[in-house]
């Protein structure tokens, strides 16, 4: 097997709408990081993530050590990053909009490093890199459409990200029935999902209740990204019980989402309390969910991400994939890791829709029916257009975005404005 | 990639000493079945298991229907394993002498097709097996000497394997000690395994204390196969604590083990109560083991004992690995698998000293120093030599022995022999 001889991580900006949520509003521009490691025989393997300052200078220290190192040794790769972290890992340095936080860099760092030396691997080898990981055990792997209450569009000039945006505004259960009319037409979603924590929660009940209406045979799901207390969250379940094919993430911590299971038999999700392997035995021990999202670029890479879905089965929870503003190459990632993984209980979530630009060559990961077709070609399936490329690092050069600030962008607007966490 | 061709699967039996254990003793012959995956390009992908006839049973119908399936494709495979096996799963098709049973075949059955398909990978991409598990984390696998009570040598005539045998008898602390000696002389082992289960505690623990003052500096592990109750485990735990590195299976049951852990703090291992991954969340819940010993043979084959790995790391536990009577196949994907474990936490069991015979070419899986160098060549790194795959497949069709039946063995030495199973 060729060496890797060449690391380049690329941080990219692509415009976002202004998504609201518990700690604020999407600001104009969302970043990536789009990481390539070249080999020698002249293969790229390809990984994207995050890419806030503190998390760019990380994954640069690894860039500069990498070069020599052999694709298949991703457990060489993982001591590489522990080491080039050193004590400099609190925290993830990718503020996540300020919802989450892990206390160790590591897995974040190392997931884009794993995900292209896999790309790598599988190029090689001429097979996908659900192959890899098993074998695909579904040719398609569903999503589930993602709705969000939202502005009509950025305030400010056009030229700075403002003026309406093509999705216009959702603040009231007709306008998200609207917002998931588009959804459903445009990408055929099989089930929804809406992002809560921004209204109380009577107004997002009444607009899941909308949607129900309009969409009867749909899966829905709420995630107010723990805007209730434990006690609200009690009553939204009952409100919403057989409505809901579960509630993600209704109040923050395991200790309060263990106080909420305990009371409702509506399913519980997360992507908050348990965003890594520390956090499985306590919130398992507590019966604290019953469903975790993976996430690839959190729980570190593909295998990682099997680990945890081995683990889910294993101890009987539920399995569902956490998405947020992200380009094709993580959407590639995540299908493989779909389709590789036996257990995936829930269909998937995705924020795909609402992005306008990428930076991989299109045609290969459309929607149909609301679900992707697993790429079969070499790696991951997907090639990087380096005109797109280069048009994706301008703006993130121009954008004066360094980080993902949810909170201080909606005090731009709401200078008293305060996150809704625990809220009501 | 090249499609599976042909299957072929051999049993095979090998001479085995007297060892006694809990249940009995083991039989003049030990059996294991080899499974050959050929590809239509010429390569062979070599598994190794258990050969109690329902299990070989079991073996040959995934055979017959395996040809055509991609060797990448192991949840394929697994799903293959599942149809065929239909609702036929009761038992795990092998009795383990009548110690361990788990509630489906589908694992046992699964496993060595499962690692002659990485071993298929693995060559076709000229790489060792390991690096199919993110690469070895060591070079060279720590194994502990495994000593056992027995006799001098099978009763009856030696033309029916009867005769004393090279190892002589074992039935007292200074017949243990001396074959320590000769453990310890002959491979270098850093650590010993006594397994006990045979006389009363006293004995045994005897049998320890004499081992610690022969050699001070080796840890040292009892492991009673479930003879004792939780009461004289305990006792035997404090007798023993600072001893000991490990107690392994004291008492039988989750339950039981539970009831010794929470009164001692010399950490217990197992390999009979948490065998597959339906124990694993009671088990932890009830804190009953520190220690798992995973088996790929068991546990269905080398991802599966991957994701044990990676379970027991999250989850705190220890992770050891069990052994018992088996060829050059088994032990390279032993080693392969430990390569690529991180959390491998005790060096591993191994059987390997008491058999006289093999199927593999010999000088890959050299013990030095107690320790086997990982194979850097393609695939386990292993090759058969079919004439002593021929030497050792008659003398399975001329041994008589269709299953492993310690206590059957034992009674027509004994006549009123009953396991001694909690006797203690």
């Amino acid at each position: 097997m060729s060496r890797i001889s060449k690391v380049v991580v690329t941080p990219v900006a692509f415009a976002d709408p202004p998504l609201l949520n518990v700690v604020g509003v999407h600001q104009p521009w969302a970043l990536r990081a789009i990481v390539e490691l070249h080999t020698d025989t002249g293969l790229v393997g390809l990984g994207e993530t995050y890419a806030d300052e503190t998390h760019l200078t990380r994954l640069d220290a690894v860039a500069r050590v990498l070069p020599g190192a052999d694709p298949y040794d991703t457990h060489g790769l993982r001591r590489l990053v522990v080491d080039v972290l050193g004590k400099e890992t609190g925290g993830a340095g990718a503020s996540f909009g300020g919802m989450l936080d892990v206390s160790s860099a590591v897995d974040t760092v190392y997931s884009p490093f794993e995900v292209a030396c896999l790309d790598l691997v599988a190029r090689e080898a001429g097979r996908p890199v659900s192959d890899l990981l098993g074998g695909a055990v579904r040719e398609r792997v569903p999503f589930s459409g993602y709705m969000f209450y939202k502005w009509a569009g950025h305030p400010g000039a056009v030229s700075d990200g403002g003026g309406d945006d093509e999705w216009g505004e959702a603040l009231n259960p007709e306008q998200i029935v609207a917002q998931a009319r588009r959804l459903v037409d445009g990408w055929g979603f099989g089930s929804l999902k809406l992002k809560g924590g921004v209204f109380h929660p009577d107004e997002e009940c009444a607009a899941i209740e909308a949607l129900r209406d309009a969409f009867p045979d749909l899966p829905l799901r709420l995630d107010p990204n723990g805007a209730w207390t434990p006690e609200t969250s009690v009553k939204v379940a009952e409100r919403l019980a057989g409505v809901v094919e579960y509630l993600e993430d209704p109040t923050p911590g395991i200790e309060g989402m263990a106080q909420v299971s305990a009371r409702t038999d509506v399913p519980l999700a997360t992507n908050m309390c348990v965003i890594a392997f520390e956090h499985l035995k306590p919130a398992i021990a507590a019966d604290a969910v019953q469903i975790v999202l993976s996430d690839h670029h959190l729980w570190g890479g593909l295998r990682q991400s099997a680990l945890l879905g081995g683990i889910t089965e294993t101890f009987g929870l539920g399995l569902s994939m956490h998405s947020n503003s992200h380009l094709g190459i993580s959407l590639a990632a995540m299908v493989h890791l779909a389709a590789a993984t036996p257990n995936l209980t829930y269909a998937c979530d995705t924020h795909y829709p609402w992005k306008t630009q990428d930076v991989v060559r299109p045609g290969v990961l459309d929607f149909s029916d609301g679900a992707i077709t697993v790429p079969t070609g070499p790696g991951l399936g997907v090639e990087l257009d380096r005109d797109l490329l280069g048009e994706l690092h301008e703006q993130y050069l121009g954008c004066g975005v360094r980080r993902r600030e949810d909170t201080v962008y909606m005090r731009s607007f709401e200078p008293d404005f305060t996150p809704n966490t625990s809220r009501w």
